[in-house]
């Protein structure tokens, strides 16, 4: 859509508190890298006195019935790396520009799954349990290096676990939709060949999105596979495993361990057996926050809205979801 | 030393059992190399007959009186990387080329290294504490992107350290003896400059050997340099942390946690106080651990007599330390 814009427009940020980070702070770094103003909508009253007026808002959600206040909005920056959550054919017939918060988070969930890999390899949990114990006690941990670990989707976060995996000698298989393009991994498959890619493999790191082709991925088919020494990563979806098949997979010592940021169910009830298995790392869905997170996602919202204002447009935003 | 070889000499293997990894496997590994004899020697009475005719020998130890009975000893390759406990100079003395195991250990400390960093900046063992008391609830980790991280010693396990930690996008220095010589690292520092190197640091990763200059390098100064969400890991030797002065930055929040592998004294008596900090990880030296000890072990000693075999000559060796 090309539009008149001679002056920055306000930036109106809706309420929000991904991983306990107050709002203020995203203000915070918006106000720092932007020269026009940035206003923060906190009590519904300041939400319906804002919105009509608004053209830039910064939200992790926008309601249809919000979105019919909001007749002059051109631009809705999703502080969420995932939109399904949104109206988005409302906000398309709305004519409203859509960008998401994607590849924010590559770094540290990457991070999140190359450390829960070398903690299970390397037995740092069992070392704290002798730690409690003030146990001195020697055991024999393995090792990556000269192992073969699979990478199930490339995207930015998978892209960003393959290249900090490289120099650990590892001989690192890649999983992808497009397998022609090839990525950082010594051999890259198509979803076709997943069982090639998936036999002998020592560590499965999952970063894929879940869809119906990724949806119980790892079955029990799948994890009969693996080594035997083989760690399962998941920061990708709870529903990419089929969880009974992991628990029995972890059962009868078929595979070393888990490392799961993501379960099905989710959040992993209290009673679920998965909370119990000493080779298994539970973390609550946070490999995704990063101290970093506002400051990352006011770099894409400030720079398409100066990009915008310069172009006249709202076309070729970065991480544009609509148009 | 030059010799005359005409065949491939025996390989004897004296008893040891390193990180309890039987001495059978250290026997296999050099005869699915080896073309030649390998013979094991177990109890006093089967060292005491094949030690006078044995020109190559590999154990972790050889004793002056054992040497004085081992009149044909051309090489002992001592299976650890360090030697400082043999007796060098009457191996010296006598003639005898000594080889160590350096090199060996990289990859698997490297790993081990890395992922405690990993851990304690995911915050990983906060949540296997929650996963105990089957508790889903988010907190905010730490990220290594963008921080800045100094690793100490540039040898074999410090540069494998650097190189497996640049893709992680972090500002990283190094503290080597010669930093003309650079390395994987964005700034090397020689010792002399190991405070601009520690300022405002956010990780330490301590690889250095124990020497005069390195005993007591983390001081309470040197902590006060730190940033206060460091993170100190130290596979290197106890002695090169002031123990009393890391407790002191543990007990007063000074930086966020510590890995130990090593420890002064070590072990760590089971009522020392490091052990029950909830943000310190001790494992107990198996940092050095790896499943492929033994095939790399002999890969050196293999590789060394194959070329002193074809040389005819004990010069030149990999991992030569005598003479």
């Amino acid at each position: 859509m090309t539009r008149t814009m001679t002056a920055l427009p306000e930036i109106l940020v809706l309420p929000q508190k991904p991983h306990g980070i107050p709002v203020e702070s995203l203000v915070s770094s918006l106000r720092a890298r932007y020269d026009g103003d940035v206003s923060l909508a906190r009590t519904s009253d300041e939400i319906d006195a804002a919105l009509p007026s608004a053209t830039v808002v910064v939200g992790n959600y926008i309601s249809p019935d919000d979105l019919d206040q909001a007749g002059a909005l051109e631009l809705f920056a999703c502080s969420y790396a995932g939109t399904d959550h949104l109206p988005l054919s409302e906000l398309r017939e709305q004519g409203v520009t859509v960008t998401n918060a994607g590849g924010v988070h590559a770094s540290n969930v990457a991070e999140h799954a190359v450390g829960s890999l070398l903690s299970l390899t390397r037995g740092l949990f069992r070392a704290r349990r002798q730690q409690r114990n003030h146990e001195w006690r020697n055991f024999q941990p393995g090792e990556l290096a000269g192992r073969t670990v699979t990478v199930v989707g490339l995207g930015a976060i998978g892209t960003a676990i393959a290249r900090r995996l490289r120099p650990f000698d590892v001989d690192l298989r890649a999983v992808r939709h497009t397998p022609e393009k090839g990525g950082p991994a010594d051999a890259v498959f198509g979803y076709d060949d997943l069982e090639t890619a998936l036999a002998g493999s020592e560590g499965v790191v999952l970063a894929c999105p879940l869809t119906e082709t990724t949806e119980d991925l790892l079955d029990g088919a799948a994890f009969d596979l693996l080594d035997p020494d083989a760690v399962v990563v998941n920061v990708a979806r709870g529903g990419v495993i089929e969880t009974d098949a992991l628990v029995d997979a972890l059962r009868w010592n078929h595979i070393r361990g888990a490392a799961l940021d993501v379960t099905d169910p989710e959040p992993l009830p209290p009673e679920h057996p998965l909370w119990d298995f000493e080779n298994v790392l539970i973390t609550p869905h946070n490999g995704g926050y990063t101290p970093e997170y506002y400051d990352r996602l006011a770099d894409i919202v400030v720079g398409n809205v100066e990009h915008a204002v310069e172009s006249g447009s709202w076309d070729n935003l970065d991480n544009q979801v609509v148009p």
